[in-house]
């Protein structure tokens, strides 16, 4: 079976939001077996929602958008027209709505009742976290769902009534995907060294470059009947692979740095510890976006000043003053000031010129100081990274996590 | 004049990334006056790109992705053919990829050489951040431009030669929109509230309600030929709309929380710091995503573990084993604790179970208390978020940012 999804909002034709819906909305049917044909974004226009409709070629299109209660909201009536079919008064949906505003202390207004109006022909979606139910309609040899925009809306949705009815109809066909996430190597560099590698996969395995900075990930793909022979084929391939990239494979598909980090603090019944000053707290706020990280991350002293530096993680003022804060002395010292003061096993620090000012010429914009340390052992690397504030905090922060990941297996 | 923005990518389809480009893409053409009819997503397959080259409608065409140097990127053979132009070796794009890459410590192979042939009938973007160069064809009545994927390299080439070039081609009609950005009132109150506004709004604007969790932003659009007498319009509108919501708007267009708190701190010549329990760091995260918080933002303590709210932040031990880490007294104690150890003007601090684990019937997940303090007052407020972890620190650092706003100009 094949999808096209669209997305329906002036919004992201402007640009002001980025539809990161459609993206999970893909994900979520390539995992059943359902490759996504086309995205497409229009705008909030009878004519364009119509046109989108008629020129796609797929047997299920999937609508986000436009199912808000504010006037410039037009796909439900929209669609009651397309397919002819007019909207009646939903009991239950009203009622659903007047419990979650009440519940939000939100008095009912006629806004609201108008979002429990449903075009008669389609099956209503329930949508148990928001007032716009969603619609499926079943039109000859193709199906279209109408879900509201609001993403834990949407998907809430989708989870419920959308995958559980379109795994069961596309029965048996099966895409598999792996991705490698390799991390210290850029993607010209990997290519030729896993050139022979690449030469001899099977000739039913798809093998893709995603490259994102300090990131390139490899992807995998197959398609058939049966997955457990298909997943195999991958895995053997795998092996071949980490055989050859010992140190640039951090983990797979959806993995990120902060949780593989996590997983081998934890398999080490060990603690950690980060002293941000560039960073200001993003690696702390990257190590505990992960569920559980309670168990391993006991805290952060973000010393933006030089004065927190000295005072709270006792760097060495004379160090400060003769080095600057951006030095091997200083992030060196901020890692053990961080393993005392906060008493852990580990501990990652960062001192470097995030921008878009405070760069001199011995010290551009972008240079960098990370350390990690397990008590014993104090690591530390400069890196110089570009002009750009956000990219240079993500990179730092990046590179942070791997140097850790690295000095707990013993690789660095 | 009009555009479609046609993204290659079969990592797009399957969900694995989301398409940020476009949405960058699109904006940049609005301020220009250049309207985005269509945003596209199709796959790496020739038949694909030229599927949509032949449906799409724009007089401006313009293609991101499929440039890498890899085996799966076919954009620019895929074009080449299309536009009947073959392949020549251009010198000066490979000098600059030597450089690039020896600048990089990388050697050069075969596959960087591939990327120096460019179609002859195109003008070359040239790259300075990466080694694909763009490319401009032009055909009759429409103009394809194709751009690599990777999004630093392609707003780089986009800001140096597209915008200037279009922006010369389109003289004249312009689009202007402004977002007013609330937070304290959901949409459809925010609606009623506004009702009689929007009701008298003069014909040419049209107003749109864009909602995401914690925040309602409402955008003014309005098309013409004259930027000012629009910008006026709107501008008077606007002024209304402020007498309406005095507490509910922060900011206006593509300002966050943190940038409007760090104008405030900065007007008052305060300053900040932070400390977070269950937000682990991410308000200081945002706090110093801001260019110039060192300004103002002095640092924050990540107390993840309890024994770090009482050891350095000074937090009765009593008041965690009497009330609980996630309680008034505790977050209080917390936000005085940052004052003066950290010896700043204002403080935030939260606390609160951000899930999936830790809730009880007393305290689910979700629960937060928040304060804000400028050492003399603390305001403190509990709040019910949902269950969803990511969620619930995106809130939590929202709310706390707002209170703190509302701190600073004396509304809480």
């Amino acid at each position: 079976m094949k999808a096209d999804l669209i997305t329906i909002g002036d919004e992201i034709l402007i640009g002001q939001i980025v539809d990161t819906n459609s993206a999970w909305l893909a994900k979520s049917l390539h995992d059943i077996g359902i490759r996504v044909n086309q995205i497409k974004s229009i705008s909030d226009e009878a004519s364009d929602i119509i046109d989108a409709l008629d020129s796609s070629k797929a047997e299920i299109i999937i609508i986000t958008g436009g199912l808000g209660p504010t006037n410039d909201d037009i796909t439900k009536q929209t669609l009651s027209r397309y397919f002819d079919s007019e909207l009646v008064f939903n009991e239950a949906v009203f009622k659903h709505i007047g419990q979650l505003l009440v519940g939000r202390g939100i008095e009912l207004n006629a806004l609201n009742r108008s979002q429990a109006m449903l075009p008669k022909d389609a099956k209503v979606l329930f949508n148990r976290t928001g007032t716009a139910a969603g619609m499926w309609f079943n039109s000859n040899d193709r199906q279209v769902i109408s879900l509201p925009g609001v993403p834990f809306e949407m998907k809430g949705i989708v989870e419920e009534h959308v995958l559980p009815e379109l795994l069961n109809q596309n029965g048996g066909h099966v895409v598999v995907s792996k991705t490698v996430l390799t991390t210290g190597l850029p993607e010209s560099m990997l290519a030729v060294k896993i050139a022979d590698w690449e030469n001899n996969l099977p000739n039913h395995l798809k093998l893709a470059y995603l490259p994102k900075p300090g990131i390139v990930r490899l992807r995998l793909t197959a398609e058939g009947a049966n997955r457990t022979e298909i997943e195999e084929s991958i895995q053997k391939e795998l092996e071949k692979l980490q055989q050859i990239l010992t140190k640039e494979i951090f983990g797979f598909d959806e993995e990120t740095l902060e949780q593989v980090v996590g997983r081998l603090l934890l398999e080490k019944k060990c603690t950690l510890s980060t002293a941000e000053s560039c960073t200001g707290g993003q690696i702390a706020a990257l190590i505990t976006s992960v569920a559980g990280s309670s168990a391993y991350f006991k805290g952060s002293v973000v010393a933006y000043h030089n004065q927190i530096k000295s005072d709270i993680l006792h760097v060495n003022d004379s160090n400060i003053t003769k080095y600057g804060a951006v030095s091997q002395q200083v992030v060196e010292e901020m890692a053990m000031g961080a393993i005392e003061l906060l008493k852990t096993d580990y501990a990652i620090s960062v001192s470097g010129i995030a921008g878009p000012s405070g760069g001199t010429q011995e010290k551009p914009v972008g240079t960098t100081w990370i350390a990690v340390s397990d008590g014993k052992n104090t690591i530390s690397q400069q890196f110089t990274f570009g002009e750009h504030r956000g990219r240079n905090i993500t990179r730092a922060s990046l590179m942070a996590l791997n140097m850790l990941r690295l000095l707990i297996i013993n690789k660095i």
